[in-house]
């Protein structure tokens, strides 16, 4: 199928259009790139949140009680579950099928696993378009689930307008949390298996470490909501919360300059990957060739890369 | 100080040559790529181990009585403490500092924290290079601690010959340890705090994870050992097993396959980081008005890369 006429399918609404856009981009298939340049136009309209948390926290029941109230008020609703897999072994990850099975038979709404490759910036970049296809098919929100707090993870959050950081007691003290970088990276805190004992201390602790954290008085304070998200229990406070994170950064001045830094931060690391996704092609054999000799400690690594670049100034044309 | 004669001064074991070195490349000051290329025939000799897991289940106490042992065997040992902070405020975090003070008096002991930037590929990029100069100063064995099993550790821990993972009873199920993608990253499991109860459950539901995941018969058969960090409890099992592992990389066909493929991956990442970073460099102003534009949704990711390529090829000289 044309581009232009995927791309109409995908904005009439189609779910064969998104799935089978999705798979184009997971795969890289040719006409990926025709496509999403022909669905720009169509985006910049979904909110999306990000969600992430150590293994064990209850993410993804959490973000399944999170669609079910999305979906009470009406709201198309798109999911990126985004797991890392082996770069190793480039083997997907159990698990992911047995997901989000509460929402199976809704067309309101378009769940999408997504699983590294090991690729240099492949994994936020190929969240960020499979977000761009669900934000053109009309998603009011898309939630994308992702693991740990590590670089990569902050890479795909990128993509996020809120990001909700989830942890439940006993995981961990204050300095850990810290420790993980999450205290930065989140908006809202949601303390998961709020029922269980030591709900309290995490909460005490996680204010703790809040409060160590030096932010201008202008910055969003944020939130921690309680949640049992077995029961649905706090997470109508946990979407309030989005909301009250969303107005913020729609009608301040620090919120639209947080957007646009987000934003320029995405920008940055989604063009280097694609330049460079661009640069490796065109070098082809000379690429792998000098892979190899930095590998085999034959050659540094700056000395090849600038010989590379000088290959990329004559090659090609 | 010439790259030449601080190549010198750290090969001959000064530490105070290690320190400025380090600082050197961390800040990514002037000379320290000629410093990197002066100290490459003096390395490829430390063995280097990656020690990764969740926040919580000991990591750092665990490194630090690893440390001990080796340095019982009378090894000099290097560490990297890798700690992910926040890409949007590039602040430093709580923690480092007290970290790893049992050695701090040791002369044949080397401790370095390294902070991420957020910069694409920069983290793995520094601590491959701090590696190499801990490698040329003469440490036999390098610890590289990091947080979380995300795309950004798995990259760092692409430096490691070994890389063990550490959980703790309680921390979650054999499905979440899977989803973390930590089953197909260690060669060496350690439960940690295994005085605790749940210890049994979680070396069981690690088996059993470990059964699932299907893999050629001369694969290395990962070993999981019990540890009390705090105690010293289950460490030299520990270090048997990280031997164990070592003398299988050298000394069968299989191990050094996995050696070169992974020396490979390592320098796919690092080359195209570094190539990445001259082309920014170059571009200047026209990289980063291109990042507004991407940002600002003007602009297509694949369209405005294939106009820096365009201009990588007309510029400079």
């Amino acid at each position: 199928m044309e581009a232009a006429e995927l791309a109409a399918r995908i904005r009439a609404g189609e779910r064969v259009a998104v799935a089978l856009a999705c798979r184009k981009i997971d795969e890289r298939r040719p006409g990926h790139r025709e496509l999403l340049a022909a669905l720009l136009p169509s985006t910049g309209r979904a909110r999306v949140i990000g969600v992430t948390g150590s293994p064990g926290a209850g993410k993804s029941t959490l973000v399944t009680a999170l669609v079910e109230k999305l979906r009470g008020r009406g709201e198309r609703v798109g999911v990126v579950a985004v797991d890392p897999t082996s770069p190793f072994s480039g083997g997907a990850l159990l698990g992911d099928r047995i997901r989000m099975q509460r929402h199976g038979g809704d067309p309101e709404v378009f769940v999408r696993s997504l699983a590294s490759r090991g690729a240099l910036g492949g994994l936020s970049e190929t969240t960020f378009d499979v977000v761009r296809v669900l934000d053109a098919w009309g998603a009011n929100t898309i939630v994308v689930e992702t693991v740990g707090a590590g670089q990569g993870e902050v890479d795909v959050l990128g993509v996020a307008d809120t990001v909700i950081v989830v942890i439940a007691p006993g995981m961990g003290d204050d300095v850990q949390a810290n420790k993980a970088g999450i205290l930065e990276i989140a908006d809202v805190f949601a303390v998961n298996k709020a029922d269980r004992p030591g709900a309290d201390a995490a909460e005490h602790a996680l204010r703790a470490a809040l409060d160590l954290v030096p932010r201008a008085p202008e910055r969003y304070r944020t939130a921690i909501v309680r949640t049992v998200a077995t029961t649905g229990e706090g997470v109508d406070a946990l979407l309030a919360q989005l909301d009250a994170h969303g107005a913020w950064l729609a009608s301040t001045p620090t919120g639209a300059a947080v957007r646009r830094k987000r934003a320029r931060r995405a920008a940055h690391t989604r063009l280097g990957a694609a330049l460079l996704e661009l640069c490796i092609g065109e070098l082809g054999a000379q690429w792998s060739e000098t892979v190899e000799r930095v590998a085999a400690r034959e050659l540094d690594v700056a000395e090849a890369a600038a010989a590379l670049r000088e290959a990329l100034r004559a090659g090609g044309g």
